[in-house]
């Protein structure tokens, strides 16, 4: 099972952080930028080439500190089909560095629609008896929102092809509240009965790790629910995201480790492509913004082991 | 508000339909594929080349009966790059002979990432100082399992440009009971809460017809929920999905329908697209499949309509 590959990673390198690609235009560079734009406009195909090569910037110096990268799908699709190119080419120029690639894409449909999105994302695609794979991804995020059925092909290709998922269960936005931490009539919250379905659902895909490649999404933003669907999923590692710039801190983390000292992987984005803005790592300045990121992972290596 | 133009429309036409755009390969017609593949050889950009061509056909045979039509972007984002930029073709040459366009995309992140999504399927994404669209999309699909405010963004940018947005409230599938049919400790099923989510996340969006432009996504295929729903929201319009393949009727929609004989737009993808494959039309021959469409088109009318 591919989630064997990425604790044995988070082992061998002492890094349970996975570094998120969010490009955002204000937070690249502006040499980067202005050479990007003169050559080809203020156009989306310029912020796809930026962005590009921003993101191979920031690989380069990150990629020997930490087991995967996760680009988050919205910050690339808004520029068309140039940002899911820049998407994609990202993708395989972290795979070709040794990382592995967590796409944050959430999807989430009816069994006849998910089929076409794990088979584009985490599969392979049929076309006319030829099958490829489109966007390389290792594991891809999916929302339980449409059950079971619409997260059954996701699972028969992590399976199949030796992939995984993460399942959101409590995110760590403050709106997250409205439907995942409503209290069911069974008198248990939203966030434990889908914790249960995940657990199920990643039953069968257990590795030799003792987690299944069926994970999910717990924030660092909710300490005590951490802990809470830690005990309820011994099986199921989390990807946690929230630490960092919207609020989490190692502290919140301790809860959702099992006794192996194992069983979450970490993301920050901002805290980290972005650290050359914060006052911390300024002194790299914009055309250190790649070092700076590298500062910022080892001081986050630091701060998670302590 | 936009909701007030989809339903002048329907009233116009006397069609409360959205012809969903799902191409699969296998469902279309050889004499297509073989140039395509022949020309552009078995890839992701042959597929989007010969969905493309698909398409266009089909929209030129329905464009003057139904006032939408719903693409699907799974089965285009399947094929990368290439089906996103088909995906976004498709849209525009269906706006230019004047069908409004729901975007099936059913995006749902936390608010940093839906502002993404937000700006480039319905609002406008700047580039140094350029803004522009992106995808052009009249309204999207959205899932809430993430809360208001990952709906935020879509609520502004509706306002701002004059767009819409459906929400899943209760999908179509069977595996929708997982989550959706879960009844909360106040007594109510979750469908209901999310409806009355919806209702007011909705509030501020009504237009002149009475409708709000943020409405919600109910499937055929249940219509005692559909009946409560209405009950419950009788300011937002039903996208309903469902209908023919996925084994919804005529019958079960009467209940989602308010008291002015509107409130809702019923979707079918397979059972006009693929109409030359069904016995019933199968008279018109794989390059007949457009006319077969449109007289699939006419008698769903005549069926909704009786």
């Amino acid at each position: 099972m591919l989630i064997d590959k990425l604790i044995d990673r988070i082992t061998e390198l002492k890094s349970p952080i996975v570094v998120g690609l969010d490009p955002r235009l204000e937070q690249i560079p502006s040499h980067i930028k202005e050479s990007g734009f003169k050559e080809f406009g203020k156009t989306p195909y310029a912020a796809a080439k930026i962005i590009y090569r921003y993101n191979r910037e920031v690989i380069d110096q990150i990629y020997d500190l930490v087991p995967a990268v996760k680009p988050q799908i919205a910050l690339y699709e808004q520029y068309g089909s140039h940002g899911i190119d820049c998407y994609i080419k990202t993708i395989t120029y972290a795979k070709s560095k040794g990382l592995l690639v967590i796409g944050d894409v959430k999807r989430g449909d009816i069994a006849s629609s998910a089929e076409a999105y794990s088979d584009g994302h985490i599969g392979r695609v049929g076309i006319e008896g030829n099958s490829q794979e489109v966007f390389y991804e290792d594991f891809i995020t999916v929302s339980p929102y449409l059950g079971g059925d619409s997260v059954e092909p996701f699972l028969d290709d992590s399976n199949k092809y030796g992939k995984g998922i993460f399942v959101l269960v409590k995110t760590s936005n403050p709106g997250s509240a409205d439907i995942q931490d409503e209290t069911l009539a069974s008198g248990i919250p939203m966030y434990q009965h889908i914790g249960k379905l995940v657990s199920k659902w990643g039953a069968g895909l257990i590795g030799k790790s003792g987690y299944s490649t069926v994970g999910a999404v717990v924030g660092a933003t909710h300490p005590e629910i951490g802990r809470e669907l830690r005990a309820l999923m011994p099986h199921t590692f989390f990807l946690v995201p929230g630490y960092g710039a919207q609020g989490g801190t190692a502290k919140n983390l301790k809860g959702m480790l099992n006794k192996d000292g194992l069983g979450i992987i970490v993301n920050n984005s901002r805290g980290i492509t972005g650290a050359y803005l914060l006052n911390e790592y300024k002194s790299y300045g914009e055309k250190g913004h790649a070092q700076a990121a590298r500062a910022a992972v080892t001081d986050m290596k630091r701060e998670l082991m302590s």
